[in-house]
């Protein structure tokens, strides 16, 4: 066992260059929506860093994005398998960016960049994690990092990355990217799974171009009929109208009750910041934490209609499109809702309204009581104090195939992560200082779990 | 009187030159939208131009884009008003456009450039016409050009240039911009009136910023918001639900439908153009003229949602836009129009849904039997056969101002329009044909109105 003191003091005195280093890793564009060369060089920045402790690094490659993989040998028995993507979401609208979102600034103590809190502080804090033990003493547990190059665009081949290398990623648990780790009072917390998805492109065709648009008097409006296809499916307050949507829904559990009435919903501190003059539904405040989790939802993630420039363009548009994505919860199907959803179309007379391309993942759940869990519990509350326990946290993960398919007791451990990281928006941020606490936090965990 | 051949022989003489003129004045980026300085270049140019042929040349300010006038001494004691505007549309999606759309391209006997049909072959053939009667002849009746730089974004000060500078614009008769100037079968056509338009931008903003798309289980959707008060306005088949919409609406008269009973409607003509599956209502063949000219629209030209780039990105939009357009037919009232959309909004569970701002223009028509109207009839039947006459065209011009405030007789003249010219889309473009043969019309329908 090495004193947590030499721990904390080495990564004190290497605090600046840490940063530094998380900030170039911030620097790198990789957006995966924009393509395999646009990611590559992360992934080859982050090869050479592990190539640094271990022999043992590979890409991982299942048709997709590769994911890189690494193994770090320890001296105990145990493997812990460590989940973190590389990739990062596009940057639009840049316009509202403060900075350039590839450019890492510094502020007010905070590190603002694209992809700084969502996904790369996890990446390099287990980095910087696996540099310390080694310097100060020994890594204690066997670490297989996984760092995968398409978490933003729906993990395409994270399943089949999963069950092809099942062996490589075996593991007696496992520690996935931070959620939000920090609510709005500053309490850590932690979630043992995640909601599913299913994200589509819905796309309209009425006519061969677009037309002046006093001619809408007789050609018919694509726009109208996707606005009202879109009208057709939820009201304001996301109780959605596809039949068999719900399907498979699994209410909260008495523990997921009792774990959730612990938490604070924070409803003012969320209004000051987010601006919303009422909440979804308007729930009393102690039912607020189970709406966030237990209402799947059908968003209106993007839409493209006609004109969009300054003043004004008199067009009938051709052909109009939409992106929908849905947050499924334990034990609700992607599959399944997207066919609902194309039945729901075709029954309300929005059969011409084309689905071109999905892209989904599975709800998944872990035990709360498993060994990885407690260690992780153990060390938070050490270091940060008692923690927040999320049955499972409101966003996605590729979670399922780890969980339910390979059978590892998971753990969303406390990261960077906080209310106010604009994660997905503009002017992405962490603090610093956060960043140094996961450093340590990471050699506790692995120190507990391996001891 | 000059011969008709020799005026026909100068503008066969002079025609490659004329055409490459008409390019030169095409290349200008005269492009309203995009502000005061867009349009200048063009303005000067066809200032100069004019000024070849008269010292009476200047611009006419009223707080918006200046207009371009100038007065051409004629022989006979009448004075003719010609109505033109040198402004154009925008050129998006600009990826559709084959070839640069302020790089006038040449190809199958056509000239493809944005604004060739939309005004701008009427300006040039205009002047082309004032070069041809004086070179051969002489000009044969007074000509008050004015052409404003507005058009294309609501003529937003025309009514006040025509109230401040009614002297310089008072007339016996007035040739408008032309219209659709050949049906799908080649014929002539003539029209008498304008429909108005109300465009206007919406907006909805629930949040400070984007959000993370989980959080759309209890944050609200400003997209949903607006796609359901969009939902609200209309069906699919055109009938607007805005209480008060159609107050004002003066039914067709047994002449109206005299005239529009020798139109044809071209039905599988358009279709095979413009690939609709069925029109809006599915009319009668016999009653589609009827519903493109009497029937106000309630347009979506433009939406203005969340992430619109490649593949996803898992967004709760924070603010959402919406442009609309409203095609009004005499005697609606656009201010009536904005004002029950207004309260309709309110009533109906969407005063969140706030109207940033508005345009609009009133509709006009004028009389089929004027001295004017009556002199185009006769050449057009002359040179290009029997016209069909329309009670007034289905797109919008700024005329009341010139019909029912200065009580100028009015009508559309036969020009170089199309079905096919892709007026407003990618690919604008006119026959090169028809250009000389509207340099010919306007030569002969000065000579007619003259005499």
């Amino acid at each position: 066992m090495i004193s947590t003191s030499a721990v904390d003091a080495y990564i004190q005195k290497n605090s600046a260059r840490f940063v530094e280093e998380l900030k170039e890793l911030c620097s790198f564009p990789s957006i995966s929506n924009h393509g395999a060369e646009a990611v590559k060089p992360a992934r080859d920045w982050l090869g050479e860093r592990l190539g640094r402790f271990t022999d043992r690094v590979e890409t991982l490659e299942a048709g997709g994005m590769p994911a890189l993989y690494a193994e770090v040998p320890g001296a105990g028995r145990r493997k812990l398998l460590l989940y973190q993507h590389y990739d990062v979401q596009p940057v639009d609208p840049i316009e509202l960016w403060d900075s350039k979102p590839f450019e890492p600034a510094e502020k007010d103590g905070r590190i603002i960049a694209r992809g700084v809190a969502d996904d790369k502080a996890d990446v390099m804090a287990r980095i910087h994690a696996v540099e310390t033990l080694k310097k100060v003493g020994a890594i204690p547990v066997t670490l297989r990092f996984l760092i995968e190059g398409e978490e933003e665009i729906g993990s395409k081949t994270f399943e089949k990355i999963a069950h092809e290398h099942s062996s490589k990623l075996s593991a007696d648990g496992c520690l996935w990217e931070s959620g939000t780790s920090f609510d709005e009072s500053g309490r850590p917390t932690l979630q043992f799974g995640c909601r599913g998805l299913v994200y589509l492109q819905l796309r309209v065709r009425f006519l061969n171009f677009d037309q002046h648009s006093g001619l809408a008097s007789i050609y018919p409006s694509a726009a109208m009929y996707l606005i009202e296809a879109l009208a057709s499916l939820r009201d304001q307050d996301m109780n959605i109208r596809i039949e068999g949507f719900y399907d498979g829904v699994v209410p909260p559990t008495e523990a997921d009750r009792r774990m959730m009435a612990k938490i604070d919903p924070e409803v003012e501190q969320r209004k000051q910041l987010v601006g919303f003059e009422r909440l979804v539904r308007d729930p009393k405040p102690e039912n607020v934490i189970e709406q966030l989790l237990f209402t799947p939802t059908c968003n209106i993630a993007g839409v493209t209609i006609g004109y969009q420039g300054p003043g004004s363009k008199t067009v009938l548009p051709a052909e109009v499109t939409a992106k929908l994505d849905f947050r499924l919860i334990p034990n609700q199907e992607p599959a399944h809702v997207l066919e609902s959803l194309r039945k729901h179309l075709d029954s309300h007379g929005f059969e011409k309204v084309e689905i071109v391309w999905s892209d989904s993942e599975k709800p998944a759940r872990s035990d709360p009581d498993s060994d990885v869990a407690k260690a992780m519990i153990e060390c938070v509350r050490e270091l940060h104090g008692e923690p927040i326990l999320w049955p499972f946290m409101q966003a996605t993960g590729p979670m399922h195939p780890v969980v339910a398919d390979l059978g590892i007791p998971t753990v969303l451990p406390v990261g960077v992560g906080r209310p106010d990281n604009r994660v997905h928006a503009p002017n992405e941020n962490i603090h610093a200082a956060d960043y140094i606490n996961a450093i340590r936090l990471m050699c506790r965990v692995w120190e507990r779990f391996g001891a």
